[in-house]
């Protein structure tokens, strides 16, 4: 059980942004291909459903969000990369674990509290629209990953509470039972960028600001054209720290590159030429993976088969473990 | 989508005891070997690992409880007899329900009230000691039931909930995706007999008032004289329907014998008596059965054989439906 081990997961329910690329997608990708980790990625579609029951827009999210990757160059034969949904065993031993998750531990989760107060505020029932899925899906995630004893999660500081969790559930099966799960860890790199959107907020889809990562070189110039700046002529110096344009200039280019910006900047560059330049870097960097996404959004057999022989390999890990913990709460064949 | 599908699971935390026989195998093992209806019988051993954390004790009980429905003459070729936990079907099921499962609906379920109350009582948090698994198990019970689309299902009066929540979580998928539940419906049959327990109260593990069901004849004749009973003494007439005796009888005897001890009963019949004649006849309708079962526990490769392929059978249902609610949700495959 190695604590070298490191997990994510991608919710199926959107398709990738800037935000998304900067942010999670290539710091993960550099990782998983250089480090001496091993990294385990999956496609969270059992955790769509909780939000999303449209099954085409799960289906064409999966679809993309696996095309993205491995058009960014994740190595999948090195990466363990597979869909959720194709390891039985994580349903099942989610079940498992819910009867050793205390139900008070939900009650607190963020998610579960963040949805009792917007209805308290709407006058509802604290509990209005709330299902199952949603109240107890930290448990689903504890499956997720005490499943390939993750050593080592990667998150944002909203998702620190997940991880704990899992480390309170494994605690106590291992407690219960036998000691078969690595305690998580959660890892908080407040050093990835968090990219604005056109507004100048974080760019999310819930605020409908995000410039989506693939968009063809004419809508991603419209795209990069509308981000939000100020009324400074060309001439006049403009603040680069208060600047979306610069922000995102800064989480693509080079140091130097950088540098050079600010200082084109102070010397009053127009925006329109900053946006131009901005538009060459940004096209630059993904150009290349842009075509090999759409070639492999065309062959969606071919994503069909990585995402199977990452599900192979994921279930060497899953099969014996599962085995384990059968064995441990006493469940499966009486012979023996 | 036959509604004549008759679907009952056994918890695998206990020996079976008279009562049980009585009021649950006996009747359901008629009707299994007779009725034209389709059975489905289950081990409930992912139920079982809610209220027990001793995985011996899980295994021995699925153990006995397998081998006491076999020994008494389940016809295993006809009925559907399997172990829950052999379905993996059964815990993706139980995820995808809980995406469509108001967690309402189970704050309302009876158990978890009743865990509540004593909490409450006790001065404790509302929650204290009570699982995700506690609070959830209807919605595994739902894809119990769901999955094999059993449109009967016979309860206890304290099980009717149970179905209802089954119903009403199948209604809310067919609504949002596609039509592909049997709405089930509780059968609750009045008529089957409540046995009395060694102290008069109803026959129970919780009471500890129990006669195993397959005691040997010593511990047998052991056990039904400890039946309580009054001080009259042998003449004095005795009122059969306020005798634990005489309701045990009942429950095995022909109409005729059962009157006929009803007379023994005014006759004044001595208690020594009355429980030397019930022994007999109870032990005369169990005794082939106690070797049968004696002779399946010495052999549990035989048991898991049975089991094994009465999975096999109740997969041929399974995997199917489960590949019609995965796309109906939009998991699995991108391709197609």
């Amino acid at each position: 059980m190695s604590t070298e081990r490191v997990l994510t997961g991608i919710t199926t329910t959107g398709t990738p942004h800037l935000g998304n690329y900067v942010g999670a997608i290539r710091p993960s990708i550099e990782a998983a291909n250089t480090a001496g980790a091993e990294s385990f990625f999956f496609l969270a579609d059992y955790h769509a459903l909780i939000k999303c029951q449209d099954p085409a827009l799960i289906r064409q999210s999966s679809k993309e969000i696996a095309a993205t990757w491995m058009a960014l160059g994740l190595d999948t034969q090195k990466a363990v990369f597979y869909r959720q949904s194709d390891i039985p065993q994580i349903p099942e031993l989610t079940w498992i674990l819910c009867c050793n998750a205390a139900k008070g531990l939900m009650n607190r989760a963020h998610a579960y509290k963040a949805a009792v107060s917007a209805n308290e505020e709407a006058g509802e029932d604290p509990d209005h629209a709330v299902t199952v899925g949603l109240f107890s899906y930290p448990v689903l995630m504890a499956a997720d990953i005490l499943m390939f004893n993750g050593g080592k999660i990667p998150v944002g500081r909203d998702q620190i509470q997940h991880v704990e969790m899992a480390r309170d559930i494994a605690q106590r099966f291992n407690h219960n039972f036998e000691d078969l799960f690595t305690l998580p860890e959660a890892v908080v790199d407040d050093s990835v960028a968090v990219l604005q959107g056109l507004d100048g907020r974080k760019m999310s889809k819930s605020y409908n600001n995000t410039i989506p990562l693939f968009l063809e070189e004419k809508p991603l110039r419209k795209a990069i054209n509308k981000i939000k700046t100020n009324l400074l002529e060309p001439g006049e110096p403009k603040d680069p720290d208060e600047s979306t344009v610069f922000q995102v200039w800064a989480a693509f280019a080079s140091e130097s590159e950088t540098e050079r910006m600010r200082d084109e900047f102070a010397n009053g560059i127009a925006w329109g030429e900053a946006k131009k330049q901005l538009f060459e870097l940004v096209n630059n960097e993904l150009a290349d993976a842009r075509v090999r996404y759409r070639e492999l959004l065309n062959d969606p057999e071919h994503i069909e088969r990585v995402l199977q022989a990452g599900a192979q390999r994921a279930r060497d890990y899953s099969v014996p473990l599962m085995e384990k913990v059968r064995a441990a709460v006493g469940i499966g064949s009486i012979v023996g």
